[in-house]
């Protein structure tokens, strides 16, 4: 089996080739080639039987969709993106990477043609929704995105289904809650807070808590996320019909919550390191973010995620924290 | 005040040019310059006292796009569109002429830049909704289409919204019910019979009714149409917010209330030039489509349609029977 990953040297991409090369196979059988895509080149993962190449590329550049399928690999996992602050940013670059990139990927695989057909793992996420909400979101809820890469990922997700539905590949849209924790160094996202105020207090740093402890938010650990896109990957896709994008099941927390569950796994200690510093504009930000999802569809297909902050914790000191 | 009309040579888009010709003003401004745009040049409406040029271009090729709107329009009525069959049976052409040029539109007046930032009344449709459906589809079920064509009107509407969110354009978008009666002659569409067994008897000629009496389906006049148009070209959209597209009011009715609406308004005899031949192919699609909308949104902002079948058999007899 040929895997291609796109975006690979981002952080999902990486946990989600070391776990393919952990495992050594998909669905039963061998991975033989992982093709690796990036804007700049990923490291090759250690201790792979099989044929690796890993490239610098950009989808969106002319003939660059084509040269990496030309292979014609057996599953695609789609995570190259452009995050929403740069998608918001940048409005051209959010377009042509996480609209123009994405179509192309697609019309490269309908180019090749039958019985061409491959599985595509698409990354869609949780910003394809815009306030206000119901609570909880169902799956039936309408998108209307608050942001330029929240409306990038929704028609991704709607080209997706069209050519699933004409049979030029086999996909399916994954809408990934916030990633948490979040391993590595403190960023600017809005949502950093999330992360940072129980990953820096776990090593012994102080983090910033920008917003009031009652607000609540969607969540699942890294080690969920690469368990939705291999779960993706491998499941019947038939029960989905035509209706290709999941909202992925995730923990409804708040804040105060998140705190309480840093207590009990790392002590007093380390919630004194959380040090309060409301900032209006990131509340407003937030205050406009889904809080609940009710996962249904994903859930009886078998999609599952972390029932409690304390296990988001636990996979984070197993798989990311150095001490 | 100068309107540009793409799409003007079509059957919606010439009864809107007649209608604002007559009325020659929109929203209190007399009208100046009326620009039209079709894939064949539309004719020249008479009697307009203003500026009228009529061109023949295709939005999606290089430069036509801002060609088309270079002298700032104030207001953009896009109606142009590949219809839901051709777009099916050709894939490329639907994408090219639904999604990049509708794209290709709102790019060129984006890159006009502000101060200009024209009202744009986009035309959508219900086919942005697939089966299965709630009685009655609520205003936020969320947009699964069956079709290409369906996928590229939700493409445009995302879009549509992202644009007015980031203030390049106000834009709207109208979500069309089937359109019935239909003038003209009987076409293909699967969905022709809703109009043909009433036009068809009403002009002394046999219709065929290819599927039961049961089937509901959601209907509005031509003038309604017009009418949604002109109101959404008209009306403050700050109460929209970011949610931009608007499922417009229409009537629900069974084919049974269709002919009995028939049988008031011409008699019996006129319903027995309606010839039963059940399609079974023709009732698996129309299976497929939506039977019924809560257009809660678009009535409260003073959208309207007919409230009887009666009534749009009299609006066909008014407007565009010709005996």
């Amino acid at each position: 089996m040929h895997i291609l990953i796109t975006g690979a040297a981002g952080m999902i991409g990486r946990k989600l080739t070391a776990r393919l090369v952990a495992e050594g196979g998909l669905a039963g059988q061998a991975i033989t080639r992982l093709s690796l895509i990036d804007i700049v080149a990923a490291e090759k993962p250690v201790g792979f039987a099989g044929a690796c190449e890993s490239q610098a590329a950009d989808l969106s550049a002319p003939g660059a969709a084509m040269a990496a399928i030309k292979a014609r690999p057996d599953v695609i996992f789609h995570l190259a993106a452009i995050v929403s602050g740069e998608a918001e940013a940048d409005f051209d670059k959010g377009y042509r990477v996480n609209l123009d990139g994405t179509r192309l990927l697609l019309e490269a695989v309908r180019t090749i043609g039958a019985p061409y057909r491959p599985r595509l793992v698409f990354t869609s996420s949780i910003a394809v929704f815009g306030a206000p909400f119901p609570d909880p979101i169902p799956d039936d809820f309408f998108t209307t995105p608050l942001t330029s890469y929240g409306t990038q990922k929704a028609i991704d997700e709607l080209l997706l289904a069209d050519y699933s539905r004409r049979g030029f590949l086999d996909g399916i849209g994954i809408r990934l809650p916030t990633i948490c924790i979040r391993p590595g160094a403190p960023n600017k996202a809005a949502s950093g807070f999330f992360s940072g105020i129980l990953r820096e207090p776990l090593a012994g740093r102080e983090a910033i808590l920008p917003v009031e402890d009652s607000v609540r938010h969607w969540h699942a650990s890294p080690r969920a996320a690469v368990g939705f896109l291999l779960h993706g990957a491998t499941i019947d896709l038939a029960p989905l019909g035509t209706r290709r994008n999941l909202t992925m099941p995730g923990l409804c927390a708040s804040v105060g919550e998140q705190i309480a569950a840093l207590r009990r796994v790392a002590g007093e200690a380390a919630v004194k390191l959380i040090r309060r510093s409301p900032d209006p504009a990131i509340a407003a930000i937030v205050a406009g973010w889904p809080q609940r999802f009710d996962a249904a569809r994903a859930e009886a297909l078998g999609f599952t995620a972390e029932k409690s902050f304390d296990e988001i914790i636990r996979v984070y000191l197993e798989d990311d924290f150095k001490s």
